[in-house]
């Protein structure tokens, strides 16, 4: 199994496009298609806001309509949500031309949104956008790379990776994209995320490695623990690889869930690192647990923390405020027994022990928080379960992002 | 029932003082005293954190033990939070050392304290100080701004009300002071106060009242959502007012309930408004909703949100923010039902209407939302229950206090 720079188009049979419809910015690619002639069978996962866009209310349904599935089409600028009755026809529309484009139903279309809520869609600028995506579908690395410029809004950089893996001597290959950046918190805020697979696979044992995939993977990062109306993660697997169908639980299925895993935290993790204003990585590993559920969320606690991340901002051991975030997660555990340790790469500098700050480098550990990518490591002594949680600094940006008139 | 400028030493027979002892700084108070010669009846609550500063888990010991009390300690500067037996042994300190100057018992005296988590109480200079507070107490106005100005932190102005009310033809007095800023949220965030009242009360019914009071008012406020160690709310009752006894929840409890919790809704608003580099206050009201509860989670919700606070910093009025708030708060409502106005004094303007934007005047809403306070108001019609919450701004000042370094 091996992580490489690759895209949506990297498995067989899928094609990509991004284009510049002028949604709502010229010289912007903001209609982004991913395509499989090759039918699919798909798992995914969506927004737990009660407040849903209309792209979400479709997709949900048609993961049960047991048509098999071609193609996702994407759109940043408007999230069409919050648009009322209008806001599912546009929707519909969206999945319709594609569908008409591509020569096949509309309830074989996944869609999805994300952009300003509560404006209506340009459908007149939309449907050649659509048109102009089927146009330029294309099987090459750049097909991929275009499908992902076209869903970033204020992420500043594209987010794509690949992964391989064996199936016997079957070769199987996974290729994913993401945009995130502001509203993320567990849960999957304003994130969507396409990956394509051309594993061979029962489409409900694809759904449960996907919502294993995303419980510690997209759930487990947060910029600012704002959950939107649009979250949408969708994996499509069209079989290319002609591995033996995955049917049961066995090794072949564990090596491909192991895999999906390993693009979802790539992708997470660039996610974090790329919320906006962030400039830096923040991880929280929690070690001994009492329950899984315990760890993630006293990790999800801490990495959520305005306090903890504004802190980070300024490359402060701020060890009070990551335990007193721990304090009120809701979780349970012995304050008097956890132990603190910040790492960045191999370094590693205890600060805490038994619930107490120790003697410590004020001077080792600012410059550590000062490095791009760090790790506060929290060891409860209470049990045997861990989970880890990403998230990034606040800082003046992100304020200046998110109060700029309708960013 | 008249709320006017006084404080803590209003009530009759309280008096208090406000020193500087040099715990952090120079040339600011830091050590603050209540006392009452005439014993009182107590009602306190505490942060709900896991981890507890040493002057919390003392009080509430206390808050059991049957004794009258007599006062309140506080300083500003150290949290002596996360200490362990040394923490213990220096509130036991703290305690003491007032108690001997007062000529009382060390269980007669409620500490509290609020600064930095970690680090050890400067032992050298708080015991001179607490002798300096002693000497200094006073009934006057004056002794009650010094103990208002002795628990500041980051606070920008210090934070006092009184109010009378009659009962029959007696006249009874409340006095507040609080202290807030950041690492305020729902459940009391690094807030102390307290309030101090001339009213003879049942002790079982005065914790009741300050309880209740304390849900809607201490507990509807947020700046950050981190919820700190060393939260605290002590009213102290010596019974000077002469009124008969209160002693079941007859009118005259009603009556003294109101007025605490108009002392106390006060104060959380004065916090909220000063929170940590906050410019304005937001309040959401919250009406038709199923439960109390829901109400209390959704108007939380909304001004915990950065998002939501971002946009208020910069005046937009980005309602999908507010609708998206609601939408992941955990509380039910239907979505399609729920309509938005702005308020500004006598000022509304309708923004949503049945979860979707209608026409209104931007120009008209960004000149409300660029008021000093403003008000969401939400409407569920989805039943008979409302609650109402404070919170501020998110401005880059809050990143740069919080960034630097130790905040």
């Amino acid at each position: 199994m091996r992580k490489f720079k690759g895209n949506v188009t990297t498995p067989q049979g899928f094609s990509a496009a991004g284009v510049m419809a002028g949604i709502r910015k010229k010289n912007k690619k903001d209609i982004s298609l991913v395509y499989s002639k090759t039918p699919c069978v798909a798992g995914a996962t969506f927004t737990t806001n009660l407040v849903k866009a209309a792209p979400v209310t479709w997709d949900i349904a048609l993961l049960k309509n047991g048509l098999p599935k071609h193609a996702v089409i994407l759109n940043s600028g408007i999230a069409n949500a919050c648009m009322g009755e209008q806001g599912v026809s546009d929707n519909l529309a969206f999945a319709s031309v594609t569908a008409g484009e591509l020569g096949i139903k509309p309830e074989q279309v996944f869609t999805a949104s994300t952009g300003v809520i509560g404006q209506p869609m340009p459908m007149e600028r939309i449907i050649p956008g659509i048109e102009a995506a089927v146009k330029a579908l294309s099987d090459t690395e750049q097909g991929g790379i275009d499908a992902a410029e076209a869903i970033m809004t204020t992420d500043t950089v594209s987010k794509t990776i690949a992964c391989e893996l064996y199936l016997g001597e079957t070769r199987v290959l996974l290729g994913g994209m993401s945009k995130g950046s502001g509203m993320i918190h567990p849960n999957m805020a304003t994130m969507l995320s396409v990956v394509t697979t051309d594993v061979n696979i029962d489409e409900a044992l694809l759904q449960e490695a996907v919502s294993d995939a995303v419980r510690d993977t997209f759930n487990m990062i947060s910029v600012d623990r704002d959950t939107s109306t649009n979250d949408t993660f969708i994996v499509l697997a069209n079989g290319l690889a002609g591995n033996k169908k995955i049917e049961k639980k066995d090794a072949a299925y564990e090596e491909f869930a192991k895999a999906l895993f390993l693009v979802c935290k790539d992708l997470a993790k660039k996610m974090a690192h790329d919320g906006e204003g962030a400039t830096k990585l923040l991880t929280c590993k929690v070690f001994h647990a009492k329950t899984r559920e315990d760890a993630r969320i006293l990790a999800r606690s801490v990495i959520s923390s305005n306090l903890v991340k504004a802190a980070f901002f300024g490359s402060d051991a701020n060890w009070g405020r990551v335990l007193c975030a721990l304090g009120y997660s809701g979780a349970q555990f012995d304050p008097s027994k956890v132990d603190i340790t910040i790492q960045h790469e191999d370094d590693f500098l205890d600060i805490v022990k038994n619930g107490m700050a120790i003697d410590y480098s004020e001077e080792l550990a600012t410059k550590m928080l000062s490095q791009d990518r760090v790790k506060y490591i929290v060891d409860l002594h209470d049990g045997y379960e861990r989970a880890t949680a990403w998230g990034c600094d606040l800082t003046y940006d992100y304020v200046k992002i998110n109060g700029d008139y309708r960013s």
